[in-house]
């Protein structure tokens, strides 16, 4: 990447979660064995319990595989009117850990459009959910050196994103923010003044979803993968 | 508290859970119910169990609640060779929200020491646990707005005071740290050069107990409850 003569940013500030590595794959995959799971005990209908329970229990428990798994256990309890079995209860912990340990999936290009990137700029890592999930994570991706900044945040609202920037004294003028989820990468950013470029995940939860906002008002850029990042950079201007 | 004229400290820190607010109190009385309700399978040695699975699943949840629960049920599971009800797990879920929503219940001393510290010293918070659990617990106290600083880490280690101080650019002979855990919030301080203070709790668990230094190598201080902390940092010198 050429080194930009006049830098328009102070900061760039990347999502983790289905923006630099796979996440949302890991909790399908488990919601499929645990669909499977309840087969065995008749019940066919799952979806609505098992996305209710999870949205009503954000509240509790936040974001991440914990809660997630606590969601599940509830759910499970609630579809087989108490008949699952603790052997099966076990079998949903078990799914915990193994995700707590998968292997963290890098996105395509995210390796070299990350290094590229911080050779230039100083990068931030905004994520949110369980700070020990993030954190190991983050460790285990090999991308953790190239990150000035790591912001672990329980919400990405527009105070989030404001909070951060005045703890950092960044001008939201100035600081350019990466991500998949309009709603929590995108939205918040462009309503404080700042810059964003949206790279849609082929996998979004749902409760992630939002609007993009009409023709005349869209204020973001938006890129297909990581790799066209850096090029994007480069022709922006003010 | 009379103003320090040359004060000692650029920070001081307090750790929260069981120096600022009773928190261990809340598991202990969650494991108490725990016990009866396994009391109804004819389980009755409960705590070999229970305690082996909180500290080996550490590495898996962290420090919080939700693993916790966890590790709670994944021990009911096997207490009762997989006979525990779905019912019955239902309950242990339900702690969950219960110790989640649980009223901050302050030391008393906590709110005049640590408004009367703040009007002289910037103070910084440390605490582990949950991101999520910790900043609700730290709104619900009414304290928040005195703390200039919130560090919320996963693990408390010579390492993650020396990354904290570096980042704020505190030297550690200037920084004092007030917590109730050897282990935790003292011992690694003092190895950095900080200065710590030590409020023992009522309760403590086990898994935060160290042995103190040997007499000579005393290099903390240590005072009862918290109303005594301001005269005793009136009084430290270099």
């Amino acid at each position: 990447m050429r080194k930009p003569s006049d830098p328009l940013f102070d900061v760039i500030a990347f999502d983790a979660d289905d923006t630099l590595w796979h996440s949302e794959g890991l909790y399908r995959g488990v919601e499929t064995r645990f669909k499977t799971l309840l087969a065995g005990y008749g019940v066919v209908s799952v979806d609505p319990t098992m996305h209710e329970t999870e949205i009503r229990n954000l509240q509790y428990y936040g974001y991440g595989i914990k809660g997630f798994v606590m969601s599940l256990i509830e759910s499970a309890i609630a579809l087989t009117a108490g008949r699952i079995t603790g052997h099966d209860v076990g079998k949903v912990l078990d799914w915990a850990k193994e995700m707590q340990q998968a292997p963290v999936d890098l996105f395509e290009h995210a390796q070299e459009t990350v290094a590229a990137l911080a050779a230039h700029y100083p990068l931030m890592l905004i994520t949110k959910g369980d700070l020990l999930d993030q954190q190991a994570k983050l460790d285990r991706s090999g991308l953790g050196h190239h990150f000035r900044y790591i912001e672990i945040v329980s919400e990405k609202t527009q105070q989030t994103y404001a909070a951060i920037l005045a703890r950092r004294q960044i001008v939201p003028q100035r600081f350019l923010m990466v991500g998949n989820s309009l709603k929590s990468d995108i939205l918040p950013v462009i309503a404080l003044g700042g810059r964003a470029v949206h790279i849609p995940a082929h996998l979004l939860w749902e409760h992630e979803a939002a609007a993009p906002p009409d023709g005349d008002e869209r204020t973001y850029e938006e890129v297909e993968h990581l790799g066209l990042l850096p090029p994007l950079i480069e022709k922006l201007t003010v």
